[in-house]
């Protein structure tokens, strides 16, 4: 048996114990773990890592001390032990959980506000390319990627992945061409998997990216099933599924900065319905101790985003035109936080969902921020080697992404934790405040941030009440400047540039 | 009795007779004309035109002998005469009537696609001023405007008119500021009109603008009723309303170039409801003989456009972000010609239906046009004496107004009358094909307009069938470049610069 002695709370504390490696070692034995503190008592499941290796994992959520004992089919009597959980280093703020309705703060009460990108398949490139990847991330401001487990078969993406999940071959891509290859689905001839035994190199892997994430401060939204599939993944009978999810969960439950997307465009899958999204629902419910944060991702029609099991909507835009400016809207419906995570992507490929530009995507970024929503990137620039952000991370280049901390940066100074939309703003504009409930409502905010979109006025004139002194500023989202304007009291004019994508935030002074 | 013998069809032929001066002329008598000829006979009201004189006005339809004959209630007898209407010259083409069920064509068939403006009161200001927007029109692509004849009272339009529609004097405007402006309204003191006695310098004025227009071959889409009133003039007794419609249709219905929109902003007036609008469309339909187009337009609900009487849609945006792109929809509704006269003013006024760029007015331009719409300009940018063209007219500043005419080609190169949207596109563009009813659908088209919007793509692939050849063109929509990109036949690929703004038009070869 080895383990530490010691883990900071929030970290993987992890237990590696000797066992058989004949027969089928992922679906022979059970192994499991007991958790014990004074605070809690936590059971997880653990996993076979090959080379007769099996794991049991686990996350402290208390700075005390705890004792272990781990179950296992091969093992005479069970094993116990003892370690420490220390206190969180600086940036370990742990899991994120839903905050204040519609929002999200780490477990020790820092809000998260999430500026999310999507690399669907970032983890499966060559070691060059993921390096890249890391990089392009390190400099920017986004606090959470999506990306899958399996790898992807779609337009800009016929390649091989790194590794596979299962052991087994896949079919013959030498037949694929960018014109046949939507005949070639989960059903295609020449795939040759054993779906009941892992490539646990491929998911060690995922481990890895997964942990690199969590050392960048960057949550890993992992897409567990997705359509977009020649190999058979999207396809497994039942029990593969829910083998599939048992060894995902063990795996990669401990780790803090995971959330669980249970699927990309689960509407597209065409041997799954609700009945198996409902199945894998209650396998996380029941198996992550954690209780990370889970979500199911449309293509055309929304999931039921009020099931309870769901803690945020993670959304597709419904529309060419309107996109971001319906987060009001789902937020009344779903009473949980939204967030965007596709909005269209930048970029120029000939798809109408790839080909918005930086301008159109800072201006969606920040319509759903300011009505209190959380908005997604996206990158789907035309690429000699068709390296696309969007599927295969690497490097950026477009230009609403320099922009969002900026965004980030305004959305840490809300009082409290998250924005709301202000009903009593103009017509003409979108106005935040920060989230209060019903019952709490105040005449006059301690903040309002508005913004004015692609609209260009030349000044607005603000009201608020006569005795009320504020701090205004005036903020260009494009050019990343602020303006001082000075405290103003009772009505007050604020002159602007007659430019898009202003801004005005006004603070009591 | 003076008269001219020979007139052109479709011209103003007036016959003008003295009468008393004493009482009130304006509703003592009741003088008619009669218009025979072979193909017509035509009854049309007279008014009285001050100075003892008193007008009859006629537009004869065909080119032909006519006899007319006068009455009034001061005459022993009637007076008889006759004329002759003569072919049309080059740039006369009669009066604009609804054709193709969505479009418009001029009398003598030639097809008209409208490209407006709105200054809502251009005709009210000084000759100077009227002066400069003639030119400006004059410069432009626009066919079509839309002005008042009342003045206006609003921000930016505090000023006294030229004159006004009636004898008497108005409140004095001295204590008017920006800020206290809408406290004044129709019901204000200090107006001391005479509503049955007109002030005929004012509308032989408006007269003298429609003849402009008419000449510049411009149409004059004229707002008989308004809500912006400090006048009184919105609130006037049923009986001044009628004597008002009555002074207008017999004034200016002889113009081939009049539409009448019975109101602005029908929706905002108080003191008007359903009633009053159908009562003053039945006059209009009783009255004028050449059924001029007419519609009503809304601030914030529609009129039920499906009323008989309304013989196209004259539509006010509903919604921020989605606007032109409403055109499919409200053609399936009304079932007539959509014409969007407010989808936002290109400017940097601090109101939000006044300060778009003009990339997005050409946008929602483009938008509508190929949804088989006809949308409508404004401009509202900040001027140091308050001159903005939306309701002054002057000079343009923007950017739109100059790309209308590289539009208006385009859409009169359309074969047979108008565009209508081709439903079997890609969800990510939009595509004209040529209206053609039901019954006549053909699988492929002779002509195909695609337009790419605020998206970007790099490239499109086509495919029609494998027979036909097909003629390729980009456009620039923005810059106004055309690329030939010569014939091609079954499945073909066109690139593009993945720029916004981008069409592509292929019609067969």
């Amino acid at each position: 048996m080895k383990y530490k002695k010691q883990v900071e709370k929030w970290d993987v504390f992890e237990v590696e114990i000797q066992g058989p490696a004949a027969g089928n070692p992922f679906t022979d034995y059970e192994v499991t773990g007991t958790f014990e503190s004074k605070n809690e008592c936590t059971e997880a499941d653990g996993f076979y890592d090959g080379d007769g290796i099996y794991k049991v994992r686990f996350m402290p959520s208390f700075e005390e001390e705890y004792t272990f004992r781990i179950r296992a089919g091969f093992l005479d009597a069970d094993l116990v032990g003892r370690f420490t959980a220390t206190a969180p280093g600086k940036d370990n703020h742990g899991p994120v959980r839903v905050a204040n309705t519609f929002h999200f703060a780490y477990e020790d009460g820092t809000p998260y506000y999430s500026v999310g990108t999507t690399c669907y398949v970032w983890d499966l490139q060559s070691d060059e390319l993921i390096g890249k990847t890391l990089k392009t991330l390190k400099e920017s401001a986004f606090n959470k990627i999506r990306f899958c487990v399996f790898p992807k078969h779609y337009d800009y993406n016929l390649g091989e992945p790194r590794s596979y999940p299962y052991q087994g071959t896949p079919m013959d891509s030498s037949v694929l061409t960018k014109e046949n290859f939507q005949e070639y689905t989960g059903r295609s001839e020449g795939n040759d998997w054993d779906f009941t035994r892992f490539n646990t190199e491929h998911f060690r892997h995922i481990e890895k990216c997964i942990e690199v994430l969590r050392d960048l401060g960057i949550e890993a939204d992992l897409i567990v099933m997705h359509p977009y599939d020649r190999w058979g993944f999207s396809c497994m009978k039942p029990e593969e599924d829910d083998l599939y999810w048992k060894y995902v969960i063990a795996r990669f439950a401990a780790y803090r900065n995971i959330w669980w997307s249970l699927a990309n465009e689960f509407d597209l899958f065409e041997e799954k319905n609700v009945e198996d999204w409902e199945r894998y629902a209650k396998i996380i419910c029941e198996k992550d101790p954690y209780k990370h944060l889970r979500s199911i991702h449309n293509c055309r029609n929304f999931y039921d985003h009020n099931r309870p099991w769901i803690t945020h909507c993670s959304i597709q835009r419904q529309d060419i035109y309107k996109s971001a400016e319906m987060v009001n809207e789902w937020r009344e419906k779903y009473k949980k936080p939204v967030v965007l995570d596709e909005i269209a992507y930048e970029g120029n490929i000939q798809h109408g969902w790839g080909n918005i530009s930086g301008e159109e995507m800072l201006r969606r970024f920040w319509e759903a921020a300011v009505r209190g929503g959380y908005p997604g990137h996206g990158e789907t620039y035309m690429h000699p080697q068709d390296i696309l952000w969007w599927s295969h991370g690497g490097e950026l280049h477009g230009e609403s992404h320099k922009r969002f901390g900026f965004l980030l940066n305004v959305m840490k100074e809300t009082p409290g934790i998250g924005l709301m939309p202000y009903e009593k703003c103009g017509w003409d504009e979108v106005c935040a405040v920060p989230e209060e409930s019903t019952s709490l409502i105040k005449a006059v905010k301690e903040y309002y941030l508005f913004y004015y979109s692609f609209m260009r006025p030349s000044f607005r004139d603000f009201y608020f009440d006569d005795e009320t002194a504020f701090e205004v500023r005036v903020l260009d989202t494009w050019n990343m400047t602020v303006e001082n304007r000075g405290i103003h009291k009772g009505k007050f004019r604020v002159e602007l540039p007659g430019k898009q994508y202003m801004a005005v935030q006004i603070k009591k002074a």
